[in-house]
């Protein structure tokens, strides 16, 4: 179960009240929901929340709540995923992969609506979401795999598991099945991201695989406990299993695929897609010979090769133009409050930034170095100081 | 057979003394001879030819032709091949692929010495090279072939003939031998280059194949009859392979494999390079996966993948910089006296032009708007002037 950093008694209080205020949210729309989510960003979620109930929001956010507003079952919410050991995970958490998911944000920034962080995860298992994915490759593909498909979903994902990295999947059939059961068999972490509620059994025959993933990975969805799956759920679902990996693996692929949404969505977050060929012959590997042939995936034909392409994520990334974007797009809320904390001028030190930002001295620890990284923060003799962004 | 142009008798008997000429100076070199090449081009063959047997020629000729210069066996041979029902093709026939193999030309001029054009070839069979080559994909791959590597052979070929296209190949076993009789299936011409003797039947096993080709289609070789088959010699074959087509097709290749050869040629004849995905468990479709990996080979899935890669070669071919070349490298013999018997200033009919250059008038015509393509000719009101090709 993730955990949360040990914080003072009145912070802990006031976690729990973030954590009912965006179990809230994430009934009151349905993801993506961008006016909401940049509404939340705005005025934080115990305050987004009291506005939304008050009909106090701009008609683009009322247009995406009022339809849900007076549904406050947040208490009933976490009961119920308590009950099969689950939590809802948010930005604050210490466990929230804010480095995954703000490229979320640098999409949506750029325009891309459906794109956005979600306003909180539920969760259900053992791992720790941002530890975990650290270092994760999405392995994916047609719910109607082959012999062929299964067989190298299953294959890649033991030796990614192996070689230390987590694979994420959908726990669908076929292919993504394939792909959690070949990194559990390594003993290696695995996250499952769902497109209907956490407590929902879907797909029927994958209850038993759900479970072994909890036991030493993770499940996780943005829908609301008792949402059933539904078809534009798993496209909305996808951006999430690509932002948080480095590189989305697509194994096998009919022509019209859910798993080519998934790699146009990784590729627009700057992300690596790699696709595994096969026979011509197969109508499975249709889609995975097109990505290649149009230069949208790169040819994987061994989990050296996922490797090496993964590895040329940092290169991607670093090339990413600043200067289109606002100086603090693609920040999670916590790292804005960070940044906001940061003099120009003067440095701070850590625990400065942390009484003055109100943040855990170890998240202000832990948010800095990757502000420094988006040149957001530099480090000086005094301690930590803010920087623009120069355009390039 | 190839024929030639019906020409005046003192121009028949002058072409007879040229094939001989060139007959010599097949045998008298192993190819590539690059020093030979150029000697024959600036001196004409039989020119050439008699200045070699009077050991009168640079030191760099005579390494390449000191150990064989006394065998005169061009009568000899010329019979050998009329007794298979094979002739010698020259750059002075009309079935000479002057532009296919003007490729060879280029390359040797930027400094690939295992380039250059053949001084002539042997050839057997009913079809006309240069016709037969002007839309052609070569189809190479493992001898080792899997069965689905000799069934996408087949397939291909079968289709790309159906479309009109000439299949070339090595006659070897596996996927040449699978390609050849695929396109043999669908009635089109296929052409084979021999890394051997026009009259030695290897591989053995395929004897009835190359019966088989020769009687739709034809069996070139650059080799004097005789000439068993060598290692070597299949790699100085797949030059020619290479530049008879607009793109080479590899589809199926271990890691260390001869097609790679031929692709890595085809690539530096500025030809397209195309390769045939499998699955990544067979070792036969390793060399294609590295090669598509690398960008060095499009993935073509299927025939109509195969067309529209091939149908890119003409923007490539426009992209040569014609700056890094003398202005007349990549000319063929003919060509350059065509475009030496052009004035700068004032333009002159195909008949002047034939006149002066000593060149059939059909073969002028044929000669001039590939001289116009390249730059090196223009019309106007007067007919054709000579033109220089500009640096860009």
């Amino acid at each position: 179960m993730p955990t949360s950093t040990p914080t003072p008694p009145t912070t802990r209080t006031n976690l729990d009240d973030v954590r009912l205020a965006r179990a809230y949210l994430l009934r009151v729309a349905e993801p993506p929901a961008p006016h909401l989510t940049g509404f939340v960003t705005r005025h934080g979620p115990i305050a987004a929340a009291e506005r939304i109930q008050a009909d106090d929001v701009p008609d683009q956010v009322r247009a995406e709540t009022t339809a849900r507003r007076d549904v406050d079952r947040a208490e009933q919410d976490m009961a119920t995923a308590a009950a099969i050991g689950a939590t809802l995970l948010i930005p604050e958490d210490e466990a929230w992969p804010a480095w995954a998911f703000a490229a979320l944000d640098l999409a949506r920034a750029r325009g891309a609506n459906w794109a956005g962080q979600p306003l909180a995860v539920w969760a259900r298992g053992t791992a720790d979401l941002a530890i975990s994915t650290d270092e994760a490759v999405a392995v994916v593909g047609a719910r109607a795999a082959t012999a062929y498909g299964e067989h190298i979903a299953a294959e890649f994902a033991h030796a990614l598991a192996t070689a230390g990295m987590t694979v994420v999947s959908g726990a669908a059939y076929g292919v993504d099945g394939a792909a959690h059961r070949g990194a559990l068999a390594a003993g290696g972490p695995t996250v499952a991201v769902l497109g209907c509620g956490i407590d929902v059994p879907y797909p029927a025959g994958h209850s038993a695989l759900l479970g072994s993933i909890a036991k030493s990975g993770l499940i996780i969805s943005e829908y609301p406990p008792g949402t059933p799956p539904a078809r534009h759920r798993f496209l909305v679902r996808n951006r999430l299993i690509a932002a948080l990996a480095a590189g989305t693996l697509v194994v096998e692929a009919g022509r019209r695929s859910g798993s080519r949404n998934t790699a146009a969505t990784a590729a627009a977050l700057g992300r690596v897609v790699m696709a595994v060929p096969g026979p011509v012959t197969s109508a499975m590997s249709l889609g995975c010979h097109e990505l290649i042939r149009s230069g949208d995936a790169h040819l994987v034909s061994s989990v050296a090769d996922v490797i090496e392409s993964v590895g040329r994520l940092g290169a991607d990334l670093a090339t990413v133009p600043p200067q289109a974007l606002r100086e603090t797009d693609g920040l999670s809320d916590q790292a804005l409050r960070v940044h906001e904390a940061l003099n120009r001028k003067s440095g701070q030190s850590v625990e400065q930034i942390a009484i003055k930002s109100g943040i855990p001295i170890e998240r202000v620890r832990a948010t800095l170095p990757g502000l420094e990284l988006t040149a957001h923060a530099e480090r000086c003799e005094t301690g930590w100081r803010r920087r623009s962004p120069q355009p390039t």
